[in-house]
């Protein structure tokens, strides 16, 4: 059994949380060790770390610091972390750590100075964190639902909505993407989801898939919904796209929202345990370039299919395993987006995203919301 | 003039926001020589990197995947980060880099094995980042306007309850830390804000600074109020506490409030460029020791005065400088808070908390939000 040290703030580090199950903003330090598992805090978190972690045992850093400091003798310097981290790890008889690859240098360097060995470890850091529990399905699929209710919220202003040449009025207001993104926030808050960045894109903007959209919404081009929260209370994400026309479709435009929808059906279809990522989307792209559609860079923009198919959704938005052009074999009980889009300025953007369940002989849709293009 | 490298994603490392002004939830590189700067951004991200980010060259992270692949002409192995990388600091001439403290192990190790001489910055890794400009002050300043715009109808809550025997009634509705929480999140989010984790933690819970709060909100006993929200915007933070009791504080409450508060406008007259935040610290820390109230562990819980006075708000809820135990020389232009607190599980506790902007010759307080304990 590898020694595992952490150092880092489970804000924003989803290992540290994910081993820890305490939260905290600032940086502190997680040690397993032969089935323990130690946390050293400070006077401010100690208490609380005690009541809310899932540790073994929670230890006082100024404890630890104060030991540190007579075992230095007549140093005056400031005591590091790393030298308060070495007594724990003298006190367990620990001489080799497995870290994992965004460990912070300075701390890597600084333990190696104290002769300690490290070993670098890849994600997924902890195997069992991408095999989702029933437990992280269920906080999966609890804030999927409420992505569901926000998404069909805002599907309701584009229904009740009127056009009016080339724009978009709900009740006599211009409908932007600001202003749709802000109904669709304060929907995802009363249902305690945390949702930012939230894209609601139009036409061109919608061409570059990161692009969140500003300005007016258009009639008779497609808008790209990509919406992607956190739950306040258990941490876990959801993601869903959808791709919508308020008015009338093209014929191109329907055509390229068939074929993605197309490879989308194929992409989950193909997700089981023991399929590789990297067939599952080569499969996608194969299907779109038969279809006509190809990836590429056209007066220096890349327009097609040129992201990946899906990525792994749970303590982070974006985690293993992946559905891309990297090798990586899905594993029954991950949860994976399958999310192919096609971009042309030309033509227009859709993306598809479902997040779907890796089972032992398929997978299982955790998103219910229907799929269509038009709203008249 | 260093080489700084970055590998990190901006959602999570203010660092590279800071350096790029570009937001995507997907590690990137971000190098800066010679007065230039360089993003290598993959084909999801490169326009968009383009149109929105402030950095000098935007490169295609494929392109360069491609030199690396050519460089290595026989290996069949995938290519890493880090040889891409590589390609580009040899383009630059590059063979120094300076990394942040918290640079990713795995590739500090990488570059090291290609023979490059990595120096770790502790932080401030940019000292910019620690002296606001001006439009960065008025960003923290909004947010700040949006928090006591947020926490002011919170009060109003209280102000408008009924007491029924320890208990507060609004409207009917039994009120309790997750309900005014949930409030308060909507209002932020209503102003751009999102507020997380925000602490309305009421009797023994406020006792543990950190604790968010949980349950019915008791008559006559302390709430602490602990709001720090990001404007979604922006990206800068804002910080306010406040402590109020809904009915009448006891004595021994009122002497705690009257005491942190002195702390509190003490901190405040010391705040100035030049001044130690260690020397304000201890000041206040010892006003509290004479005034009776001291700090340490009763049957093994910290009581007293067991947090910093202050930290640096910015693209980050903490970051530098600190006003704690530890030597920090604050300058002009640092936003930081001022907000000592004392905790006694059988007295109450307190907090008060304000935002300011060091100058010369002292501070200019951003918070402008009343101080009061009762509300009746």
């Amino acid at each position: 059994m590898d020694n595992i040290l952490l150092i880092a703030s489970s804000e924003s580090d989803a290992n540290i949380y994910y081993a820890s199950r305490f939260l905290a903003p600032d940086s502190f330090i997680y040690l397993a060790t032969n089935g323990k598992s130690f946390l050293l805090m400070s006077d401010l978190e100690v208490d609380r770390a005690r009541a809310q972690s899932k540790v073994d045992h929670v230890l006082s850093y100024s404890d630890y610091e104060e030991k540190a400091k007579q075992s230095a003798k007549k140093s005056d310097g400031p005591t590091t972390s790393i030298a308060v981290v070495s007594v724990l790890l003298k006190e367990q008889g620990i001489t080799d750590l497995t870290v994992p690859f965004n460990f912070p240098l300075e701390y890597g360097d600084a333990l190696r100075a104290l002769g300690y060995k490290l070993s670098i470890k890849k994600e997924p850091l902890f195997e069992a964190r991408a095999i989702k529990t029933a437990d992280e399905v269920a906080a999966i699929r609890n804030a999927q639902i409420s992505v569901e209710s926000a998404v069909d919220s805002a599907m309701d202003i584009l229904r009740k909505s009127k056009i009016e040449g080339n724009h978009i009025y709900s009740e006599g207001v211009l409908l932007t993407s600001e202003f749709v993104r802000q109904k669709l926030h304060l929907k995802m808050m009363e249902k305690g989801c945390v949702a930012e960045h939230t894209i609601i894109a139009c036409g061109v903007d919608a061409c570059d898939p990161h692009n969140v959209g500003a300005g007016p919404l258009r009639a008779n081009e497609p808008i790209i919904f990509d919406v992607f929260p956190r739950s306040i209370e258990t941490r876990y994400f959801a993601d869903m796209s959808r791709t919508v026309v308020k008015g009338i479709a093209s014929n191109g435009l329907k055509k390229l929202y068939d074929t993605v929808l197309e490879g989308q059906e194929l992409g989950i279809s193909r997700v089981r345990s023991g399929a590789n990522g990297k067939d599952i989307h080569e499969e996608i792209n194969l299907l779109f370039e038969n279809r006509g559609y190809k990836t590429g860079r056209v007066n220096g923009r890349m327009e097609g299919f040129f992201h990946g198919t899906g990525h792994g959704v749970g303590l982070d938005i974006h985690e293993h395993p992946s559905i891309s052009r990297k090798d990586c074999i899905l594993q029954q009980g991950e949860v994976v987006t399958v999310e192919p889009g096609l971009y042309y300025p030309d033509i227009g953007a859709v993306r598809i995203e479902d997040m779907v369940l890796v089972e032992e002989n398929g997978c299982k849709n955790l998103t219910t919301y229907p799929k269509f293009l038009e709203i008249k």
